[in-house]
Formats: structure tokens, sequence, C-alpha cells
């Protein structure tokens, strides 16, 4: 990272359990620069440590002579075990638009250098039909909303903890939280099946066919997902039609991936009439993982991709913060 | 373990992955003396090392002048990276009895030492209506016919990788692994929840009523599985009705366990019409789990819990070999 050439307007920090992200941006937010850095809330020893952190990430963007750059923050360093805890909003007290409520609601953190002016976004909380968090997310929601005030359909952001999101009118209605992906990575490094699976891309015509077999089964036969789990062990031991080379556990690992995206899936379509449009926000690889999910179901939504709404997000946060305390 | 007074006639050993047991009996196979070490499959380098470990089991039962003790072992010895390959006997192609056939294919091992004269029994494979394996179980299964021939009904084996297997008349017509045991260990201590949750026996009456509130879940909506897992971490952070103390993750621990063996009875219950009488063999904290989750079905069947029939089959397998061999 190398000293700009002007002081940033405006800092947009996404701060998460395993990584932080920062935007220098200037007063019409075009991106002057950005960082990131393994610094996430898990690694630091407590809220004192958070300050420091910042600093050391932001070192070049700050001359000594700046004063009160705004930096706003989104993601983990909110929580309870975060820099400074900015409560949650219940979706079912947030009345649209999400992103005034946002703003009406940061937490402004008292820090040591006169060059910060630091705010924290809330995340969102639901108590029915089922309870549920998110930190992060509601960001990317907001840059979502900034672009599509009006939307109603699903969003999906396929992740570690997987949310769908479903908004009427612009209006969060209910979200759910799936460990699909925390799943995968237990079952796939930790378990007997790590003998037996490689997890990766599907980039394969015959691991693509794999997973979407996985998501068919799962979708037909959710109830089945703990024998189908041992059954990969079984099949890599057993079955013949598996090729005997590096495919066989690629293939294997595709599978996987499918039966628990595809169980995922069960239960939200048993839940969700309609889903269309779907809105994916995440990774390539993963949304389009997803995409190929969706396919399976007998009716297919049509989907829509954005790899990352968090900057857009905390730029459209950042212009209500202006606007709300201009004179 | 001290010295024997007499050799034994026959030594029986349940060589598994982690854990190897051994029982020295004499000619009515009354146990004379019984130990167990941790030098399971995976402790040991490979098959060479198997030889070794099994004398410094038995070292006080075998005195210098006894020749040709018989051994007999069941487990994962016999697998394909154990000791010696005991291929599978194929579930299809396996009339009954079950116990003739394991005898008729047991393997013979050569020895060093001629104070052993060792065989292992083969475990079972079955290609449809999925692909399964088990090792160690069939003992078990054997040691249950051996009491009762003609049994008709289910026998659940709880453990690491449960084990549902079906018989009719004695004979065994199909069988199901599932991986609710290590789904539970690697979501209780590796995954996200292990903040919220605590693993324990079902003791105190709210615990168990936790456990069949997650049985009653997983059974009506076995889809959800993926985010009822997450709502448990949700519910730590924000449900009101929780306590506040040490009980909170014992509750929650409880739940988890019931939506896993929950989802594992909704897959099982569709699969088996009928499901009674079910026959249970394993520990008994685990079997009262497995009893208590089998409450919750709508119609409740029957069950007979045995603790461990390992040392049964392996005798009643070594009555076999015996009658076989005699002129």
């Amino acid at each position: 990272m190398s000293a700009l050439s002007t002081t940033p307007a405006c800092i947009a920090v996404d701060w998460g359990s395993t990584n932080l992200r920062a935007w220098a941006l200037d007063a019409h937010h075009v991106v002057l620069a950005r960082t990131s850095s393994p610094r996430g809330m898990l690694s630091l020893s407590g809220p004192d440590a958070f300050e420091q952190a910042l600093l050391e990430t932001l070192e070049d963007w700050l001359p000594s002579d700046a004063s009160g750059v705004e930096v706003i923050i989104c993601g983990m360093a909110g929580a309870r075990q975060g820099w400074q805890e900015a409560p949650y909003l219940k979706v079912e007290d947030t009345p649209s638009p999400l992103a005034d409520q946002l703003v009406r609601r940061r937490v402004s953190v008292k820090v040591q250098d006169p060059r910060l002016e630091v705010s924290i976004i809330p995340g969102l909380c639901q108590s029915s039909p089922h309870f549920d968090v998110m930190r992060g997310e509601e960001t990317q929601l907001a840059g979502l909303l900034g672009q599509q005030p009006e939307f109603t359909g699903s969003v999906c952001l396929p992740g570690t903890h997987t949310k769908w999101v479903h908004l009427d009118a612009g209006q969060i209605t209910r979200f759910s939280t799936v460990m699909t992906g925390e799943l995968f990575a237990l079952l796939g490094r930790s378990s007997v099946l790590r003998h037996s699976v490689t997890p990766d891309s599907l980039d394969d015509a015959r691991q693509r066919a794999c997973f979407k077999d996985g998501v068919t089964s799962a979708l037909a036969r959710p109830a089945e997902l703990s024998r189908e789990l041992f059954t990969l062990r079984a099949r890599d031991l057993l079955d013949p039609d598996l090729p005997a080379d590096a495919s066989r556990s690629l293939q294997l690992g595709a599978r996987l991936s499918g039966l628990l995206i595809g169980l995922e899936l069960a239960g939200h379509t048993l839940a969700l009439p309609s889903l269309a449009p779907v809105v994916m926000i995440g990774s390539a690889e993963l949304c389009q993982r997803y995409q190929l999910a969706l396919e399976c179901l007998p009716e297919k939504p049509a989907s829509l991709l954005y790899t990352d709404l968090t900057l857009n997000g905390l730029t459209h946060l950042h212009q209500l913060c202006r606007a709300s305390t201009q004179p």
C-alpha cells in the first residue's frame, strides 16, 4: 500500500471474523485505494486491539495532518465480542428503507487518534418464525436496495453460513441462515469422508453431473442425508462404476456438495412457495454452484449474480450519514 | 493383567479402529480374563505391527509352552488397511445362518509366534438399495442370532456411525449406516456451535425435553436441518427463554443431539413402514438416547437393549469353527 496523493473523504471497512477489508474513497465515493488483511475479529485480543489494528491497516491513507476522516464499519467489529457492540436491529421492528434504519442506529466509537471518526453499522436479528442473526450481510442488502429500492424476491448470500433473505417491496420479511458451507468443510476435511472426497470447483462436466445428482437426491429424500453421507464412503470402497483415478474423489466431493446444498434448498423450497427471482450475492464460484443447484428444482427460478455488494452498501450508508448530519 | 493359572482354550479379540479388546476363554467359553488397550488399527504403522501388538496385549495369557491357542478376531483388523484383508461378504449372497457364512469365509493369518493360531472374521457389504459396509457389527449380529436364530425386525447399533439392520427370519435383508455420531461430535466440538452447546448425557428432565423437542422438529421437518443447526447459535444469542447458567448450553446440546437423531429416524421411518421390534446394541447411554427418540415416533416401536454382543458373537463363531474343523 502506498501513500495517497489526497486524504480520503471516507474510509469504508468490512471487518469480519477472519479478515478486514478497507476502501479509501474520495468525496464522490470514487475508490482511491483498497487493502485487506487477516486481522479479523478472531485474530485480535480484545476491544482495545481494534484501533491499533485499524491504524496499521490504514497507515498510508492518513497523513499526520488529517483530521476526522470518517470510517464506516460493518461486520463483526460490532458484535458483543468485537470492538464495540452495535446492537442488532429487530427485523420485525425495522421499517424500510433499511439503509435509513442502519444509519440511524449506527454506533459511534470513541478513539484515541484524532484523525479517525469511527462508526459501526448494526446487524439484524429475528425472533420469528425462528431466531436468527446477521452481521455484514445487512450492508450488502442495503447495497442491493440502493440500486433496487422496491425489490421483491429472495436473496441468497452463499458462504460458510449461507443466508436466505426474503424481501417484499424493499422490506425484509424474514431470513434464514444455514450451515451448509461449514458442514461441507467439516465433513470434507475432518470426518471419515476426508479419505474419499476432494472438495473442488465444478469445472468438469462429470463433476457437475455428480453435484446435480446430489442436489436431486437430497431434494427428493432430505431425511436420508445422514445415510447418504456415509454412502459416499461406502461407494469409494465398493462402487465399480467410479473411476479409479483422482477424478474419483472429485466426483464424490461434488456429490457431497450437492447433497448439502440440496438439503438446504429442500428446506427453503418447502418454506417458500415461489422462489422467483433469486438474487445471489457472493463469490462467482459459490454463486454458480448455487445456480446449478437451482436448476434442479422443478420450477427453476430466475437468478441474478453479484459478486459483492459490501462496498456499494457502505457507500450508500455513508451518503445517508452525510445527509443526516448536514444542517 | 496377571498371569492365568491355565492356558486359555481360545482368545476372542475385537480389533477396532481405535481400541483393541480381548477375552481369554476356557474350553467352555467361560471368561478367564479380559483386557483392552488403545492399540487400534489406526495406532499401528502397518500390517507388520499387528502381531507384536497382539503379543504385547496377551503376554500374560500365553505361557512359553503354549501351542496353537486359537485367536478369533473381528473388526478393522480385517480391513484392507488392517492386518490381513478378510474380504466383505455380500449381504445379497449370504444365506442364513449368518454365523456359518462368517466362519466359512474367515481368513487365516500367518504368524511368527507358534503359540498363536489366528483367524479374522469378514465384514459385510451391500450394493443395493445403496452401497454400505460394516466390520465388527456382523459379529454382534451373529451373537444376537445365536440367541434368537429366527429374529425378524430391526437392529440398531448406535455409535459414531450408527447401523440399522433389517432381518427377516434370521436373514439380513439390508442395512444402512448413518453418520449421526460423527456429525454430533464435529458440530459440537469443531463448528461455530461449540460456543453454544455442551454435549452431555441426558440426566436432567429439562435436557430430555429439549432432546425430544429436537427429535420431533427433525421428524416433522427433516429438510430444515441445516437451518435448525444455525438456529441453535442464534437462540444462544437471542432467546430470552433459555436459562442464563450452564444449563443453557446443556439444553442446546441436547437439542442438537435430538435434531441429528431425529433426522436419522425420519429417513429410517420413511424407508421402513413397520419398525417393531427394535433391538438396540450399544452403550447403555446411547441406547437410552435412541429409546427416548423412538418414543417421539407416532407409532412407538417396542425396543430391547443389549450393551454389547461382540463376545457372544465371537464365542458363537468359535463354537462353529470347532465344529467345522472336527473330524
